[in-house]
């Protein structure tokens, strides 16, 4: 049998452009292919409150009618209404008519505000019988003893860093023990935070992944079932697929809102030399401005380290230093409430950092590009309408040892990044003389502990146990993730790669 | 049967606070009385990642251990991990001994996490039978056709304006046909943008609601189930709840994260005159600081109408210009873009009110207000990290016309709001002679859209048979509606008063 694995990248709530996305790949193909697209090809997803909304089962319905009408055989995810029941569904369509219909029974993180309904349908199409229908209802399709001779699962599976082996090795067991050929069908594309890998693929009866789509990539690919090759190809090292998947993410945002230009602070700091990176690779060095604002507390090396930065890449570049706005509302400020410098003074820097950047975000019809990272994130080490502000937070769900890491790699053939930004010490240089390392911990030791209890999910005692860290340090580091929850709240979505995302997956409760 | 209702306020993880709160009760009650806590009274609600921590369950059965040791008869809420999967629970204690246990089997909102349990559980206990468990479970139980002389509801009911009559009305049938007495407890409190009532009550056989606690008030309350009386009084009006729920919530918000002292920016305008009424109220008039800050564009009304609000009240207040700071900002900024006075230049003025603000915040260890309304929010009518910032938003769940509404109630007997506050046209004055119906429709018009958008879940179509107004007004609103999407995504949590609040019910997609 012959089928199509068509893995394009839909927009939630898209509707005008995913159906000409779908009826173009449906025109390309032979009568005798079965296309099979993603989960949510119709809507887009995540579809969250428009769950609730008649128009959104409306639109799918209107769409869903024209594929129909092509009379090709397709195998889709739409969202669809039965009487009151709305449901996550994926549609069998075959010559101009509905001929099965699966609906997701156990549902997920995007699910909330559909109804549960019959889980993986089994149908004879082309004399070989055929299981069709999600991700999520697999196993209890297994479990209950099911044989088909093929298996077509329509997917959304979330990016992360780490998502392919779990996922393979609970997918090739129950592939082995139902003797089966597996159709993994996945999106990609990004949304709301989310990356979504594509890197669709084929287990055939023995458990060997015997095709793979590429990541991040509009592909189609036609296989024959009875005639499976092997073409599974390692995945690439972890940075590369880091640096492409913030990359991608970026690229998306941009387009998918229809902004071109993104504006960034460059401080000569690891931070935001390495979001400039990506984003004149994402945007296109002609679309990226950098903004340099620096104070009486910058450092020369700074204001050179951001010069080198700018000029590696070509791109735009002003200088505007905060002097005499701070002096001036300082001063002004302080006859209000007479004090010594302190937090309120550190902040005030930040803060017209922000104003000034929102100004040539503003002027340019542009974004301003977030450049905090997941371990400043995590320890709330930012000012709030300062540098914590931004369309979208870049490097918000990477730790600082991998921000160096990451850069690392990317100068591994050409300098990029300046060398200087990369080897010294971190500083906000908000006062004088002052470093990260003044109050929080090293980064090597906070990232140890922050890995333990955002992604390993552990508490005080066992945090102890398994890093050695003094008692004080870690009581200190989780303390600081509780208090700064409600600073959180109010930052840009971070592109998630790891399977905790602040925002996305890591909520905790503030008062 | 002698029943002791303890509607009291545990917070988020507060186990220390909790346990002592929730001892104070036992203490105090009598060794006959069977003593019943309200959902989650151990380790408060919403619990969100923290479900997934192993310190949750630990630090939960110490409490339990404690409690149980008391050697009291006692019913209340607790999580609990048994062997791998965690439940969202009741506990029955008596004399010192578990005697029952009801796992939430119909999972809600705040039970993301948590495993399916069993449901309501049926126990004997002083010769008579009774249910004890959760709401969500009711519905099944009554379903099933059980029999109990006593129903036990320990309940966690999110506050809205109107939360009351459809709780009513979904469990006054199924009391009288389980022919049971339903004593249902619910605590109080705020927590991360959700008010909880507390108003527990009871409802006799007849279906009666014979008794029931104060609204957002540490209560408890002894019945004897064979004799009860009724004493269900009317709910207070709408205004009245409304302006409570307000006050209430950001009393919580302080107290809770241990601050005293709110600022807030008066601008002469409804929103700011009104949220530094309820500031004061709650925190105190020694508590609330204002700050004036006029720009060239600033009719003389405005600095009138902010300072009568200030001198009403009694507060501290300052006026601080920001003529100055943008007049160098902006010459200096458009040495580097040339360019006229344009939509950069408007937020310029908002945000650097913003830096004020925060200056005063981070002086005086205080919290800043936000004053953005309903309907601002869901037009994104505001300046992102300018009048949208706040630790905590007052009004972001109040439509501008109830807005008006309620500053007219707060009136009633003395002029607290001045008058022109809420009878002129509203302006943001961020250019000359502004005025937001220069960008809005009429608040009417718009709040009647609003209203059947976002709290009746309509569509297009439906909004203009339903409302009557012209297409291009609706498909105007409904736009603004989606593209300001991911403003609010990093706006402050509003005080959740209606069914979908941003941020908390509604959310929808951004790319």
């Amino acid at each position: 049998m012959k089928i199509s694995i068509q893995q394009l990248n839909p927009k939630a709530l898209g509707f005008e452009k995913n159906k000409e996305l779908i009826l173009s790949k449906i025109k390309e193909s032979n009568n005798d292919v079965l296309n099979v697209f993603p989960e949510s090809a119709i809507s887009g997803m995540p579809l969250m409150s428009a769950i609730e909304y008649e128009d959104t089962y409306i639109n799918s319905a209107l769409l869903c009618e024209e594929i129909c009408q092509t009379n090709k055989d397709i195998i889709l995810g739409t969202p669809i209404k039965i009487e009151d029941n709305r449901f996550n569904s994926i549609v069998f369509f075959s010559k101009g008519e509905v001929i099965g219909l699966s609906t997701k029974k156990n549902l997920g993180d995007f699910d909330i505000g559909f109804d549960s309904g019959s889980g993986i349908e089994t149908i004879v199409y082309n004399g070989k019988s055929i299981g069709f229908g999600f991700e999520e209802d697999l196993e209890e399709f297994a479990l209950l003893g099911n044989r088909v001779d093929i298996l077509i699962i329509c997917s959304n599976i979330v990016f992360e860093l780490d998502y392919q082996q779990p996922l393979y090795s609970k997918l090739i067991p129950i592939v082995r023990k139902m003797d089966t050929t597996l159709i993994f069908v996945n999106r990609f594309g990004a949304e709301g935070g989310y990356l979504f890998a594509g890197e669709s693929f084929v287990i055939n009866k023995r458990g060997e992944i015997c095709s793979m789509l590429p990541l991040f990539e509009d592909s189609s690919s036609q296989i024959e079932t009875d005639n499976l090759k092997l073409q599974y190809q390692n995945p690439l090292p972890r940075m590369e697929r880091l640096y492409m998947a913030l990359v991608f993410a970026l690229r998306e945002y941009f387009s998918k809102n229809g902004i071109k230009k993104a504006v960034l602070g460059l401080s000569g700091g690891i931070d935001s030399a390495l979001v400039v990176v990506i984003a004149a690779s994402a945007l296109g060095k002609e679309n990226v401005v950098g903004v340099l604002m620096p104070s009486e507390f910058s450092s020369e090396h700074s204001i050179e380290d951001a010069l080198c930065s700018a000029k590696n890449l070509g791109i735009e570049h002003h200088i505007v230093p905060i002097k005499n706005s701070f002096d001036v509302m300082s001063s002004e400020l302080m006859t209000h409430l007479p004090s010594d410098f302190d937090l309120a003074e550190e902040n005030l820097q930040s803060r017209l950092r922000c104003v000034t950047l929102m100004w040539f975000a503003n002027k340019l019809c542009a974004a301003l590009l977030n450049t905090t990272n997941k371990s400043e994130a995590a320890v709330g080490y930012g000012t709030l309408y300062g540098d914590t502000s931004g369309a979208i937070s870049v490097l918000g769900d990477v730790y600082k040892t991998e921000v160096w890491e990451l850069a690392k790699w990317i100068n591994r053939n050409n300098e990029l990044i300046p060398y200087n930004s990369i080897h010294k010490a971190p500083s906000a240089e908000l006062r004088p003389g002052q470093k990260d390392s003044d109050s929080l911990p090293d980064y090597d030791i906070l990232d140890s502990i922050l890995l333990e209890h955002l992604e390993n999910r552990k508490g005080l005692e066992e945090i102890i146990l398994e890093t050695g860290h003094p008692r004080e340090i870690v009581e200190k580091v989780l303390r600081l993730i509780r208090i700064n929850e409600w600073k959180r709240r109010q930052c840009p979505s971070a592109v998630k790669v790891t399977k905790y995302c602040f925002g996305l997956d890591r909520k905790y409760p503030i008062s």
